[in-house]
């Protein structure tokens, strides 16, 4: 099953380089191990700005919300979701 | 180059329904031409609407435009064009 | 899985009434049909408008969609899906 | 009565984790306690977000502004109400 | 049971002006039995805009919806509904 | 002369409790006061939400600023006002 | 008493050239008069719109819905009406 | 003077194409008119939609509105205009 | 050159307010001097809020830019501007 | 490759003024080294506002974000991106 995701995250005006990095770096690899068990398909960066798009494919709505909160940047970011379905256009 | 496009169709009230579906057959067809060209990589459902997201992978905005506005429903549709650009964490 | 949807019906201006109540009756048969098999779980009037919250219990985005497409009034309607997820406070 | 009610929680940049999920987790009681008195009858996860979309069956606006500024995170949502009533297709 | 009502009229672009005054005529009489009865307790022009702010007295959301949805109007207005509770500094 | 007025309060994050609740209990007072002269003719709290919805009976845009502007609560709030007009169908 | 008026005009599409200019000419007459008794103090046009942001000079939001709402034009706008009061700043 | 106008065109649902198209075909001329005399220094097509995003150097407000207001297709669209200014880091 | 230009004051969270009724008084002289030299036509409180809607008559975009950006309260302000013509009703 | 880029900036409220102005320093020297090299095209500022439009001439999305990504105020900004096209009645 497939969803649509923006995440837009917002850098706390507070906390440390270093601190913020080190989370970055966590966020980095939990995202890589989503994209390699082929959960989270695609990710692409909004270009300008600090957000991305991606399309992952889950079984359901709860694992999607369990991936989604495990983020490690979750608290710093506000995120969209949206259902997609086959499209009846779509060749694949 | 990537573009996420978000497309909402808008049926005229007035259209009889024969005409309509005459050109989504055309509109059908348009796309999935540029489907089989690598250049519509990706059309998606919004679920619950009629409206798609779309990814296209092609060389240039103004190339971009001209797919765009020559579907057989551009007249009919809102269309958003997001840039998206290479996403750090990406292992593709 | 669960999802609510919120429907706006907008009645078409031209459309003589005694063909819009038509097309209400199927509607209602329609979702009536759905909430016996358990796939609409509930359905509430917004109050004031012609409008309604709705709970589907159904197994993927898909088969939401060719639920919500299938609506007799879908061509007459603005629909917007939120996917739902188990609560941690839920106690059921 | 029935009312949907949305609540969009906001993490206090400054507080400190333990502080916040204390009160989080008064948060669970109180709103554990309402459910099994039948009052909240439904709360769901936005999926993604940290937000939820709940039903209150209550006799009154001022018990419904009542049980919810009593909330522990009330301080830290924002809330929204839209009043229910029966649909004329529901079957129940 | 308070609530406050926004109704915001839009008069359909080819009713011929007989029509339409007549059914503004019926209006006035539907809410002037109603503020007779209590339940309409207020009801003001927003300066400048074909536009109402009214308040409502009534025992349900169901009893609302029934009222809002009768109004010989209904079919011509966006109609934004608030649930109102006493105020804790209101000396009434 | 009637002004709809909606106040939202956006209590400060880092002020002590007791520092806002001295506050408050001053804005009682000078809602009271208004309230008991006939200036502040109706007070509602927004169910589920830190707002209010109130009317004001006054002789100037000038008079009504002047009143809002001294709330003790004044800068920790959003106001918007409402110019309000007889309607026709009052019967008042 | 003072309001800043912003007007919005739509231009039926349905109407005859012939027709909306009579009913233009008539709005320019009634708010040539205005201007002259004082009332309508200040008329701009949007640059690059068919709209206008007004002053108006007058006694009371009841005189105020009376002059809008008699436009002849009002059928055709969208209206917006800020109630202004003095400014410590002015020096007039 | 510089001045940004973004142009969104919306295209009649009931005109006859062909009276359209001519309507086009004033202001392209129209337009080019502008750019060979140095009023209209930019045009470009939003990619993806009907619209535009120009520059103008202008002498004033007046003469902006009136080269705007007399566009061929000002009536079919929605016109927004931001005063632009020398910026300091500009190397020109 | 007319514009219409409104301004909100946020009043910065934990800044004295000693300092903040300091940069206020510049403010006031910084704008009667402007009201005095003709080329801050107009100030209205905008009723209920710490806001304002100003008329500057000024020779260029780039000269309301150096006036608006050299208010003293300009970094605690959100700031729009709308580019003012002549109106053909207008009878001054 | 043409976008028109909007960048908002939020001076950061806690940040000493020499620190931001350091980094307003480095920006300017950015920008006008990417001026030079011609893909910088044009910056203007929006009069009366802390933000600039600005189109950028470049060969891709990817390297697009790269240049604004690396702006030293970048964490400072929001920033919306259009992808622009040769429009049909550019003469150039």
């Amino acid at each position: 099953m497939l969803f649509l995701v923006r995440m837009d995250v917002h850098q706390p005006a507070n906390m440390p380089l270093d601190e913020f990095n080190a989370i970055k770096a966590t966020e980095r690899e939990y995202s890589q191990d989503l994209q390699r068990t082929g959960v989270w398909t695609h990710i692409w960066r909004v270009a300008g700005g600090y957000s991305n798009y991606s399309i992952f494919d889950i079984e359901s709505n709860d694992a999607l919300h369990d991936v989604i909160s495990g983020l490690p940047l979750f608290r710093y970011m506000d995120v969209q979701v949206t259902a997609l379905a086959h499209h009846p256009s779509d060749i694949h």
